[in-house]
C-alpha cells in the first residue's frame, strides 16, 4: 500500500482535512422509521461536543422527512461519551437519538447512531510495523473506526502477525473497542498492542492500564505513529498524590451522570474517613469545586477528568486509588490507572 | 439613629465586614428533628454559591448531632435561587435541605432554611429618605432581609410615610419580597419604591419592570444609597436586539431547571419560525452554546442570565420579548423586562 504522508501535522488524506467536506451517515432513515413507528411528537437529538454544530442541519433534514407536528430538541448538555447520556431529554422525548458513541446499554427509547470515520487507517498501520517486531500483536481501536476493525485485523494477518483481539467487558459494545475509561479489550496474550485511532487520550490510558505491554499508536487522523510514553503522565500523578498528602479536608465527588456513578466506592471512602465530605454533581469542573473549602478532592466519576483536566483544578484531584496512597492505606508503588467496569 | 459610614466601599458595620465572624442560624435543630422523625439515612444539603464553603462545617455539626449511619451529601451543582433546586439529590435523599432561599413551592421532603442577614438596614434607610420626597412609598426587599421587613415598615411609618406593600404572586413567599425574576410585590399604588438590599441586581430589574416608578436603593451590605438607573441597561438590551436582527439561525433555549422551564413559550417560538432550533440544557453558559452554529439565541430560562451575563456569550442572547422585536413581530418600543410567574 503506497503512502506519501508521514510527518505529524500533515493533514492530507486524513480525517482532519476531510472534516469539512465529508458526509457523515446520520442514518436518517432509521430515525424517521422509529419516529413514524412510535407516532413520536417529541424527538431528542444528542451530539458529542465536536459534532454539535451539525445538529441544526440534521434537525432540518429530519423536519423535512417527518410530519409537521414533530418537535426536534437538541441537547445542550456537554457530551463526551456514551456515559454522558442526557437522561432529562431522554425521559421527556418519544424517541431519543444519541450520535457518535456506541451503546453502553441498550434501551427501547434510544437510537444510537455510531458516525464512523471514513479516514483510511492503513498508511499509518504500515508505518507502525517498524515498532511491532514480535509475531503476536493485540489490536484495539475506538468507536469511530470500528466499522473497519475486521479489515484491520485481516491486514495485520496478511502482514504475518498472530492478531489477538477480545471484546472486553460489558461496558464495551464491540470486539477490540476501547473507551477512555476501559481497556479490557487489551487483556490479550501479546506483549505489544497496536492502537488505531486519533489522539493520545486512549492509548495513554491503555499503556497505564497495561504497563507490561508496548503500546504503538497508529493515528490516521493526525497522520503519525508513536509509542505511548507514560513517564510524564506518571510524574504528574505522583505530583498530585504528594501535594494531597497533607490534606486535612477531602471532597469526595460522586458524579450523578448515568454512566459515571460509583456510589459504593464514594460511600466507602466517606465512611472510613471523618475528614471527607461527599459532594454530588453532574459536570465536574474547576469552577464548581472552587467554592468548596477543601484541601484535595477524590473523583469517583470519569477518570479522564481527574487525569486530563487535573492540573486545571485549584486543589489536587485524585482517583480513588491515588487517594488510598495519599492517606497511607496503600503503598506509593500501587499507583495505577483508574478504569470503569459495568454499565448503568 | 447615628451613623458614621456613608461612602461606597466602606464595609465597617456591614454584612461584608461581618461575613467572617458572624454566625448564621442554620437551624440545625429543625434539620436533626426531621432526620430523626423520618429515620433518614441520606441527607442532602444545598447551599447557594456564596455559602458553599460553609457546607463542610454544617455537615460536621450535623454528623455530631445524628446517628453514625446518616450520610450527608453536599450538592455541587451551581445554585443561584430557589428555582435552582438540585432535584437529582432531592430525589435520592430522605431529607433535603435548601439553604438561603425562601420556598418557591413547599414539599414534604424539603426543608428550607432562610439564612437571614444580621446587617442593620436602618442607617442606609435613613440616608435614603432624601430621595423619597413623596408621602407614599412602596417597600420591597430580598429573602435574606425578610426577617426585619415588619420593622422596616414600622420605621418608615414612624418617619411619616404611607407605606405600600403586597405579597406579589405565588412565586413569592413573603409580603414585600422580590426575586431577580419577579417584582410583582412592587405593583403598588405609589410612584416611589424603596428597595432595601445588597447590590443592583434586583433593583435594576424592578426599575425596568416598573419604569413609571422611582426606585431608591438602600444597600446596607455595601453601605450606599443610589437611585436605579436603567439607561445603560436599556442601551445594552437595544444593542443586543439590533445585533440579532440579521440572524438567520436562532437557538431557542429551554432551561430544564425545575423552576425555570417555560415550555409553552419555547414551543410557540419554534412552531412559528422555521429558522429556530430548540436547545435544552440546565446551566446556560457561554461554553455550552459556543458549539452550536447559531447566529443568535433566545433564552426562555432565567432572564438574569440573558441580561446580566449576555455580553459574555459569543452571539446575541435575547429574552423572548426581545426576540419578538428582533424578528419584527413587535415594535422596538415594546422592550420590557422579562419576568417569571408561577412556580414549578
Amino acid at each position: 500500500m503506497s503512502q506519501d504522508v508521514s510527518s505529524e501535522g500533515d493533514l492530507r488524506n486524513t480525517g482532519m482535512s476531510l472534516k469539512h467536506d465529508r458526509e457523515w451517515d446520520y442514518e436518517l432513515d432509521r430515525i424517521v422509521e422509529a419516529v413514524e413507528e412510535r407516532g413520536a411528537t417529541k424527538v431528542g437529538l444528542q451530539f458529542p461536543e465536536g459534532l454539535k454544530r451539525r445538529g441544526p442541519a440534521v434537525a432540518d433534514d429530519l423536519r423535512a422527512l417527518t410530519d409537521d407536528d414533530v418537535t426536534y430538541m437538541l441537547s445542550g448538555q456537554p457530551c463526551y461519551g456514551a456515559c454522558d447520556l442526557d437522561t432529562y431529554l431522554m425521559r421527556r422525548t418519544d424517541v431519543f437519538v444519541h450520535f457518535g458513541h456506541s451503546p453502553m446499554k441498550e434501551s427501547d427509547k434510544i437510537i444510537y447512531v455510531p458516525l464512523f470515520s471514513n479516514v483510511d487507517p492503513f498508511p499509518m498501520m504500515e508505518d507502525a510495523l517498524d515498532e511491532l517486531p514480535e509475531d503476536d500483536v493485540g489490536l484495539v481501536t475506538t468507536a469511530q473506526h470500528m466499522n473497519r476493525f475486521d479489515e484491520m485485523k485481516e491486514w495485520l494477518e496478511d502482514e504475518g502477525y498472530n492478531v489477538h483481539t477480545r471484546k472486553g467487558d460489558d461496558r464495551l459494545t464491540h470486539e477490540g473497542q476501547v473507551l477512555g475509561c476501559n481497556y479490557a479489550s487489551a487483556d490479550i496474550d501479546a506483549d505489544q498492542v497496536l492502537y488505531v485511532g486519533g489522539g493520545k487520550f486512549h492509548p495513554l490510558g491503555l499503556a497505564m492500564e497495561h504497563p507490561d505491554k508496548k503500546v504503538v499508536i497508529a493515528d490516521p487522523v493526525n497522520n503519525v505513529v508513536t509509542v505511548a510514553d507514560t513517564e510524564k503522565f506518571m510524574k504528574q500523578r505522583y505530583g498530585a498524590v504528594h501535594r494531597a498528602m497533607d490534606a486535612e479536608k477531602w471532597g469526595v465527588i460522586f458524579c450523578t451522570k448515568i454512566g459515571q456513578g460509583r456510589w459504593d466506592m464514594a460511600e466507602e471512602i466517606v465512611n472510613d474517613n471523618d475528614d471527607t465530605y461527599l459532594i454530588t454533581m453532574d459536570e465536574v469542573t474547576p469552577d464548581r469545586l472552587r467554592n468548596f473549602d477543601m484541601d484535595a478532592f477524590v473523583n469517583t466519576g470519569c477518570p479522564r477528568i481527574t487525569t486530563d483536566d487535573g492540573p486545571q483544578f485549584h486543589k489536587p484531584m485524585l482517583t480513588p486509588g491515588e487517594y488510598r496512597i495519599a492517606v497511607g492505606d496503600e503503598p506509593l508503588d500501587s499507583l495505577s490507572f483508574d478504569t470503569f467496569h459495568g454499565t448503568w
